[in-house]
This record gives structure tokens, C-alpha cells and sequence, in this order.
């Protein structure tokens, strides 16, 4: 673990080491000697730690044949063609890259990409504690996108709206043709539904992130499938494997 | 039951029959004389017309001494004075007006007003089919001015939102003070959710309209009470005694 | 349309009829004429037949070349087999026979089954109107089992559960391992929800059926796709594609 | 603050320094002298702290004519009868003893009850995290007895339930006639929702525990009112008034 003692890379740590798979065999943090992984025999390094020591680390991983799963933020399309160059020299190693460590918010976002041309209507509702400063959230706006890309390229109609008088706002922000509904409740975390509906029926879709340690089931996936996943991935994502 | 062959008519015909302590002695429709609810010894009169004719059907009710449950609309401030007129000189007679005979839309908007002042923040989300005209529904904009009303009596602070930057109308329409939220999904009926929360914990409040038929528990709650109701009554609400 | 004057009939023939993209060329019902169809230049036939009549209608079919997308019931391995025969000779000719044409239903379940393996704990909801028979309902044990056996195929280690007193039942029905439970409650029509939970986050699918129109959808989907889709198919499922 | 170090105690010290209209004056634990609360001025005592403790607490509260709002459990009739008595002898002091401050869940007990009688069937779901002993929940299990008493006194019918094949378990657990049913999914915290139906529409009352503070404010509902309360009284129910 590389970031061990952050409060990501703890629970990254406990989560290692509770898992009946997966073994902790050392922890680093800035100051120690990123060396120790090595001695430690690590075959993979879980990187939780700042946009400014990440590329140091993962240099050295790469080079040492140790694969990474990678929480850190900063990384551009500069850093990426990087990581590429360094590891065309390093064929087996692999390094994983991912934003959103949470299983759930991927399958939400997929599935409602897949399921959107099958229905005439879709809507994103989006429901956080109210101290967050952007409305819609990130991972909404992110979802419309992806709704409205999969209906565009099945060449779904327009959705159904016959809304002709009313409150400005009552029917939310237009994201791309998809329509995102923000709530801000106290005592809620972070949430998401996707629903879709279309004669007689519909599917929704929801995410329930109640706990920070929602990232560490994620990370577990990347760390058990990297060894077999050489070269670079950006977003957990592909690791998802569902046939 | 009046205006028997309308489809409200019709159903409130079948609910009147099937239930096991009312009993349909008439059915009277435009054409019918209306006498034959007085000779069937009607002892209360359901009223599903048309506004143009429930004025004169409701002073024959009155001046037979027959309770009457009204679904009809029409009714402005100068038609209740002359009801509390007619029944000043009929002391045993009640008249019930409502607006809205769903028992479980009114549960929710009284519960929501009664629950609104211990939460710090309170949204409305109602979800429709996409035929609807207007954003949000009547219904969701009384129940925000409700919540409204009931916080301002309890002088409630204004609800936290940090909200910052964003799309336009992501976080609904302003509706006294309380955010609301309008989706319009093909397959829905008529639904709606007011969202309540305070540190840690959140109380939702659910109604959902499945089927058109929903008002005619209503009816039946109206019909076993207005014989203990003299005078005119408007709002299905004051029917369900709660103590 | 074969079976076009019976309830799921008539639907159908509305169904077809408003698609922009579809065209109905004959509805033929029992003591009418099959041969209609073919007269009537049909390129697509839906049936929703009996049981008695289904195979000689897809007989005919098949010999006339005429794609056919089947909702009639009573398919056993033995008709199945004799479909493949017939087909065999018609190399261009596709029959699609689906138990379940609720294109939410059926993406429920694969949603339900894929998401499986990547949380620690899933089980299932279903409720409906109390007039229903049987519970758990069969989409429910279906949905259960696709869910044990994706666990059982990825390794999945054993749900977590520390129930150790209680009422019987409160921990519902046990499907292949998988907690099953049945509410009964007037007003519902047919619903379910998966639920799926790992540290820290739950995935929510969700499938409402309000209308028996919700049939009409998947039988399009159907329409559109048997001409590229020679042979036999069993399950509206292989038709949603999805990459 | 009684019990000040205490997990719970330390929430709730921050939340009555949080809020606006009132002051921590004191903090006292284990070992100090309970006498600074009085030299601080204390209006209100808070006791969180031990069944051995709280009621030599409570004594030294009431002969001070201190108010108190008590979270200590181990309450039973002996307790509450010499309560009475120290309160008899100190006519203006108020003593409030809750098993239970979350306004959330005293509110969903208290909708539900009151809605019961006019719906057909009411079914209970409570879901918790999968470390839960008992199924169903303490709380589950009360709210199911309040349902079957309002509907006891109303004279609601049986509610309908035409099940008559299935699987052992499906239909949940019986408390007093009303089913109840239990999840236990890896990820939730503390979830119960009421399902309420009658021809043609639904009611549901949710509530959801996302963390352990939500008692806090139901502790400052307590404090607030406590003053205008002389005497003793059980439950926080009959602090929330609703007219």
C-alpha cells in the first residue's frame, strides 16, 4: 500500500487484510523508502496517495514488475501516454487507473446506458447531503451523457414531454436531452436513480452510497484481476467483466 | 348514486355494491328522475355529476333529509354559502364537498405538513405520465405550501443548500420556500414523494396512484361518516379521524 | 396479427398500428382464414393464439415463409424440437417464442444476475395483489436462481447473515440460497426489487409492471428483429442486445 | 452532559453546541462531580450514561430542580414508580426517559398507525446491516403491534391474502396479523419502510438511519421542550407535537 497512513489508504489496508485473498505485506507513506514494497515481495501496489508523488511511484513499479491499482487523482493525457511509454518496456505489468473506485456507481451507469434505448422515457434523480456545491452532481451528469450517447446511437426518438405550463426548474436541468433532478437533504450521503420507463412498465436503477468505504470493494477487484490485465486500463470499468 | 353511468359513476356503483355494509338502492343519471332516490329510501346520496346540475341535485338531497357525498366540481365560495344556507334550515342533513377522494394522497400531504418542522430540509418529488400538462401538480404545489405553512408557524430556519454552481433547474422549482421535482416518465401513473431529513436519518412519505379507481375507498369513507357530519363539511380531510 | 380479437390481441394490434416503423397488414382470429395473412403480403406474424392452435399456425408460417414472434404458451422441449424441423427446411425463416415479452422484466433479471458476483450480499423483493396465488412469484424464483448461479460460477463466497433469533419467516423464502420475500398488498399490480449490497454501498434494480400493455413494447422489439434472426429463438432475452 | 466522554454523549455535546438556542454549560463523566452541573447553571440535564448510574443521577436532578431527557436504558416500573415519587416532591422539574430519540422512526410508527385503519393490507419491511442478531427488528416487531392495535380498534377486516402455494417463508413473518418481512444486506445501516394499499393506490412510509447521530436532534426536541413538561414522561412520541 502505497499512501497507508491517509484515510483511503487505511481503509484500503484493512480492507487487504480482511479480505480471505488478498495479503497486506507492507505499507508505505510519504517519508519511507517505496523500496520496501519490493523487499516485502508485493506483486501488486495499491497507489492512494498525491497527484505530485504518483508518476515517481508508478515509474518505479513499473520497473520493479509490480503491478498498480491506482486511486490517485491528476492524471491527463500526458501522464497517461507516459505510463503507456514505460510500460511497452515492462510487457506483463499492468497498472489500472480509476476515478470511481465504486462497483455500484459503474453497474448503475452502464446498466442505464444499455437499458436507455429500450425506453421511450429516461430521467436521472440525484440526491445528496446539502452541502455540496454542484447541482447536478459529476456522476449525474456523467449518466445523462451516457443515456443520451447509447439513445442517439440506437437512434431513439425524442423523449415524450407535454409539459406546457408550469414552475421554472419543476422539470430539472437538461443534460444533453436527458432531464437530471438534484435533491439536497440533510442526513443523506450520496445517491443516484436512473429511471426509465416505457408502456406499462418501468425499471429503475438506484445507487445507494452510504459509507466512504464504498471504494474499497472496487479496489479489491482491481487488485485480484490486475496480474491478469497487463499494460494500461483506465476506469474499473472494463474490469467488470460481465460476459 | 348519482350520475350512475358515468365511468367515476360507474365505479363508485361497483365499490358501493361490493363493500359489506353499504348497499346501492338507486342509480340516477341525466334523463332519470331524481324522486327515485327518495323512494329507494337512499339514505345518503353520492354525487358524480356535472357542475351545471349538482346545485339543484344537492337542494332536492337537502330538503329530503338526504346526507350527500359530493365528488362533483364547481365549487366556488358563493356555491358553499348557499349550501350552508339550505342546510341552516335542515339541522340532521350533512353535505360533504371534496376535491380529492384519494385517502392516501391526503394522508400524505397532512402527514408531510405534520412531520415538515422536525427536518431540516424537506423536498417534493412527483412523478407523472408524460401527457401531463402542467409541472409541478397541483397536488405537489399543495403540498410544498403546505410544508411551507407548517414550517413557517413553527418558525423552521431556512433549509441548508450549498449549492453553488450547476445547470439551470437542477434543483427544481421553488414553490414557497420548498424545492420541487417534476419528472414525466412513460408507464407512470401518478406518484409522489416528499423527502424529509435531519442529521443522520431521513423520513420519506410515498403515494402512489395506480389505477383510477383509487378514489373510491374515499367515497366509502365519506359515505359511512356524513350521517354523523351535519352541515356542510368541504375536504375528505376532516373525515379521517385521527385522534 | 393472429389472435387479433383477444384481450393481449387487440393490444397488439394498437401497438402495431401507432409505431411509426410498423404496419398492420391483417388480424386473423379462430374460424378465419390463415391464409389472409400470407395474401396480405404479412412479412412478420405475432401470435397469440392457444396452445391448440399455435402449431399449426407456426406451421404454416414457416412453410410460407413468414417470420413469426410468439407470445401463445404451452411450449415443451418435444414442440420445440418439431419447430427446429420445420425450420430446418425454411433456412431464411425466424420464430421467436417468448414466455415474458416485459423488456423491463427481463433486463432486471440480467442487470440482477450480472451485478451478483461483485456484492457480498443480494435478495429480492417481489410484491403484487393479494389475489395471486403463489409465492414467491416465478419471476422472483427465476430472478433468484440466475443470481445463484452467476454467484456459483464466479466463486462467490456465502451471504453474510447473523440472524440467530426471530420470528419464523421474517428472513423470507430461501431460493438456491438467495433470500426471497412476498408482500401482498392491494392496489399493487406486479413488482420487484433487487437489492445488492457490499461495504459501504447498495445497487437497487427495480421493476414496476402497472399495465398489461407492458407486454406491447418487447413484442415490437420482437417485430423489428426476427427478419435478421433466421431459426429458432427461445426468450425475448438474445433480442436486447446489448454489446 | 451526563456521560459526556461517551460516544454518544460526545455527539450529543456537539450538537447542543451546534445548534443555535442552546449552550453546553458542563460536561460530566464517570468519576467527576455531578455537582458541576448546578454550579454551571444547568437548565437541563442530558444523561447518557449507565443503568447503575443514571438513577442516582436523576435523584440529585430532581432534588436540584434540574430538567432532565435520559437515553440510559434499564428503565422497568420500579424505576419509573420512584421516579414518580422524587418528582411528587418537586412539582416544576421534568424528567423525560426515551428508549428511543430518532424523530424519523417515532414519526414512522406513529403515520403508520394512524393510516392503518383505512387501507385494505399493511405489510412491514425493515432492513439492516447483515450483524444484526434478531429478525425481525425491535423496531419492526413494535411497529407491527401499533398497526394491529389501530386496526383492532377501527374493526378493519382481515387484510386479503388469496396465497395458497409457495415456498416456506415467502410471505414473512406474522406479528399480530401483519407480515413483516427482513433484509440483511452488506451495506445498509438501519432501513424500515410500511407499505400501506387500498383499491388502486399505495402509501408508503420510509425511514431510513444512515448514522449513529441521528438521535440528536430528537435529544434537542427533548431539551427544548423539556422545560414546559414538569413531571415525568415516557417516550419521546408526546413531545412531538403535532395538533
Amino acid at each position: 500500500m502505497l499512501g497507508a497512513r491517509g484515510k483511503v489508504g487505511a481503509e484500503v489496508c484493512r480492507a487487504v487484510e480482511a479480505a480471505p485473498d488478498t495479503e497486506l505485506v507492507a505499507s508505505v507513506d510519504a517519508g519511507d523508502d517505496i523500496a520496501a514494497l519490493v523487499e516485502a515481495g508485493a506483486g501488486v501496489v495499491v497507489d492512494f496517495t498525491h497527484p505530485d508523488a504518483v508518476m515517481d511511484n508508478l515509474r518505479f513499479c513499473i520497473e520493479h514488475g509490480v503491478h498498480a491499482v491506482v486511486g490517485t487523482t491528476g492524471f491527463d493525457q500526458a501522464r497517461l501516454d507516459q505510463l503507456e511509454t514505460w510500460l511497452a518496456d515492462a510487457p506483463g505489468v499492468g497498472v489500472l487507473i480509476a476515478p470511481n473506485f465504486s462497483i455500484g456507481a459503474i453497474l448503475m451507469m452502464r446498466f442505464a446506458a444499455q437499458a436507455a434505448p429500450f425506453f421511450d422515457s429516461v430521467e436521472v434523480v440525484e440526491l445528496h447531503h446539502p452541502s455540496k456545491a454542484d447541482a447536478p452532481s459529476g456522476t449525474a451528469g456523467r449518466t445523462a451523457e451516457l443515456i443520451a450517447a447509447a439513445r442517439r446511437e440506437a437512434g431513439s426518438a425524442p423523449m415524450p414531454d407535454a409539459t406546457s405550463t408550469g414552475i421554472e426548474g419543476a422539470r430539472g436541468a437538461d443534460v444533453d436531452g436527458v432531464r437530471v433532478h438534484s435533491l439536497r437533504v440533510r442526513g443523506l450521503v450520496a445517491h443516484q436513480e436512473v429511471l426509465l420507463g416505457t408502456a406499462g412498465e418501468t425499471l429503475t436503477i438506484r445507487h445507494d452510497s452510504l459509507d466512504r468505504i464504498s471504494f474499497t470493494p472496487g479496489v479489491l477487484v482491481g487488485v485480484r484481476a490486475i496480474a491478469d490485465r497487463p499494460g494500461l486500463t483506465v476506469g474499473l470499468d472494463g474490469f467488470l467483466d460481465i460476459e
